[in-house]
């Protein structure tokens, strides 16, 4: 049906059927408009069960691929046929058969817990991962044996990209996890994140020094910009991810940050539509797409979403992270740069003296080579899946018919939209009840906002914790409403 | 006898010697001009050994305090009082009896093997430490405990100018080793020395553009303030450290970046004059003094010299690694800000996110609590004591009476400096036998230089391959010469 096929391998049906679906759609062989078969149907025709196919749809409705009408059934979604696009475009941005889909990124603001509440605060601010269960004896041993077996050299400074035995593991691994094709050669370790930014503000500083940054957007990356003297210019962000709709253009000396995967703090996933505008817009004007893919690993609905990076691999510079999957205390991070930028980059990371732990570095390759990191990874997702309902049971409970979710597909935090006017309330109030909350509002650099979304950071917290805070909130916002 | 004691304690009669003497001079109760008593008197008249006054009396001359008179004496120096000089000043530019030493700093170039050469390649590059002999059981235990003990905070963000309780261990180092008396609140832990000079180039950007920098110097430091945008200015060096006698003052927006315990690579200590003069410039401009203490632990004659942060707290900026005392792989450093400085300094470090991987501050503090580093270090002395009598001993077999040895009292490189014009020799072809070797004169960003002066770094090279270095490049200097 459709020409599509599940086959019995290692490859989940999702993955596989997510894929196909992608790939057709992109190429224009699935026309836009076209109404695609009922679940049931579709299910029943590949022998599957039916809620594969829901995962699915569902997944590629997130991603702009498709979309669902009320009443009548799902169908192709328009300017999806991203890869035809490419094609009658005068130069194509891929030199592999890209698929399109997207990936959740996004980095947590600092925070801590308030002082002089009732009782220990509970804090759903960013989102940060549960280190109570980091696995400290693999991370351990691993460390420990790094030093012991290490040979000389690993003691000393090292390559400035990093260690070449960690940078092949993590091309493997991105090509495992997010369907990325990178060459080792191209990807720079860094000491989390935060320095992925500052080399690449410092490697890029002569030709821009302006970044349009998503409003609301967590502060990590576009602080350290602006500290790096870039001035940064706002732009709104919806239920698809930034406005690129309303673009005209990326001017020339202007870079993009973008969370696509999984904004920060809306939790939207960038739509295919605005993906190909912007690499479009990028390629106008020689500019590049800073693509912060800070907590895509923990996906709890479909397979993961395929970074930007794929896209337009020489327009996109991608940036992970081991902060949320592992601890940001470790400050081990990635950045992939476009082959074109390599020696750039290089460049700047040896005049900085930019440097990553090589003990460090080489035990990572250590858990990535034997397993143990995504062993790891998937004992958390089931962890977090918990929390996450759990949050939204209590949700549930305490605000039934007042709020919805959105922005729960991925990540370590989700978005309660109020339906009523609650502007007035002042959130950090609810200190005094023991409980820390921010708006998505409080994210915008350009202020103003309707300050309806509440942002629910729920990885560090435990379901006691979690159930708790929201009754908190409920009895807060009893009192705030009067 | 000149009011001097030698008491029975820990502290080595050398140290306690020096010290007297230091505030004896500085607070000019011993005059400038005034002879003093032979060794041979004061050995008598304290009742020690006369070797133990030798060491004495050379490193102070090494340190300005003194002068030696050829056939007529030892004398105290003219200009070295400068505790009186600072109290008839108009503002006292220490809060504590600042005693005035100098410590050996500097930080070497990145350098590897040379290809195609005959042999494995003998490189006497930058000045490195011998990581065959890094305590591997000893950290990779300390990493593991830290990882297994760290509370769950520690594997977060933490706390943005470094782990409290490595802050607390590392003011406690700083006194024992080098006698500086700072709070754990102006210490902020970095990751190398290299991001240390990152961070003073961002947190003073707004006050500063041109940086004042040793020729020849090493380029870490250097490339990093150009690297941010700063404009460098070269002043020479000869063997008192920078020609500050020459400067006139430093401008406004003017830094100054020194290696004032052990320049690099001419080896020498900046002489106390010349501390009072550039901290009286950096007073008058507003300006401060950057102290790279890259190497000042491994002393092999007298006892430590004192770092020029202890002169002028509010005016130097101290930046130390543990780069040459373990491993340049670990990126752990320190930075000790003037207190004024401390808060700016924490809000760069946050907004550049710039932090050290918590688990291994831990285990580095655990190494310094227990007497671990200490004990590594003492161990490392001993070593390059040997390495650094085999090199001379070497040089002394083959070059005999053509060389001259200097700065050679501490650090992991010394400079043999031959006395008759050698500029005609292109010392990169020494590669061709075998042997990597720079002059100093390749150091130096203005140029020129008389190309006498051959930089040694022993510290990684063992006994075998020193002997084998030299003589190769004995016989390719038969060769060159003609």
């Amino acid at each position: 049906m459709l020409g599509l096929t599940v086959e019995k391998n290692a490859v989940p049906a999702v993955r596989q059927l997510c894929e196909q679906l992608r790939r057709l759609i992109g190429s224009g062989e699935l026309p836009a408009g076209m109404k695609l078969p009922s679940t049931r149907q579709l299910a029943a025709g590949l022998g599957i069960a039916r809620n594969t196919v829901v995962d699915v749809y569902e997944q590629l409705i997130a991603e702009g691929f498709l979309e669902s009408r009320v009443g009548s059934g799902t169908y192709v979604a328009e300017g999806a046929d991203f890869l035809r696009q490419v094609e009658a475009g005068k130069k194509a941005a891929t030199d592999s058969p890209a698929v399109s889909r997207t990936v959740p990124p996004a980095a947590a603001p600092p925070a801590g817990p308030a002082a002089g509440a009732p009782e220990p605060v509970i804090d759903f601010t960013g989102g940060f991962p549960d280190l109570s269960l980091f696995p400290r004896r693999t991370w351990g041993n691993h460390l420990r044996n790094a030093v012991l077996d290490a040979p000389n050299d690993l003691l000393g400074y090292g390559d400035a990209f990093g260690d070449p035995v960690l940078r092949n593991e993590l091309a493997a691994y991105l090509f495992r996890a997010k369907g990325l094709r990178v060459r080792p050669e191209t990807i720079a370790v860094v000491s989390g994140s935060s320095e992925g930014f500052l080399l690449i503000a410092h490697a890029l500083a002569d030709r821009f020094g302006t970044v349009v940054v998503e409003d609301p957007t967590v502060e990590f990356g576009r602080d350290i910009f602006a500290a790096c003297g870039y001035r940064l210019k706002p732009v709104d962000v919806d239920g698809q991810g930034l406005r690129a709709d309303r673009m005209e253009r990326l001017e020339s000396g202007e870079l993009a940050l973008l969370t696509p995967s999984h904004q920060f703090p809306t939790g939207s996933i960038l739509s295919i539509q605005r993906r190909h505008r912007l690499v479009g817009l990028a390629e106008a004007s020689g500019s590049y797409l800073i693509e912060d893919d800070y907590d895509s690993e923990f996906r709890f609905r479909g397979s993961p979403v395929p970074p930007l990076h794929a896209l337009a691999p020489e327009r996109v510079i991608h940036v992970g992270t081991f902060s949320k999957t592992l601890s940001p205390g470790l400050r081990l991070g990635f950045v992939v740069v476009p082959p074109s930028l390599a020696d750039r980059f290089r460049k700047t990371k040896d005049a900085l003296n930019l440097l990553t732990p090589n003990v460090e570095q080489r035990a990572l390759a250590a858990m990535l080579a034997g397993g143990d990191f995504e062993r790891h990874l998937y004992r958390m997702v089931k962890v977090y899946r918990h929390k996450r309902a759990v949050l939204k049971e209590a949700l549930e409970e305490h605000f039934h018919g007042a709020v919805d979710i959105c922005g729960d597909e991925a990540g370590l935090h989700l978005l309660a939209r109020f339906r009523a006017d609650i502007s007035r309330i002042r959130w950090e109030d609810a200190l005094s009840f023991g409980v820390r909350i921010q708006c998505a509002d409080d994210y915008r650099l350009a202020g103003g906002g309707t300050r309806r979304d509440l942002v629910f950071g729920y990885g560090h917290l435990d379901a006691a914790a979690i159930r708790e805070g929201v009754a908190r909130l409920a009895a807060f916002l009893r009192e705030a409403a009067g």
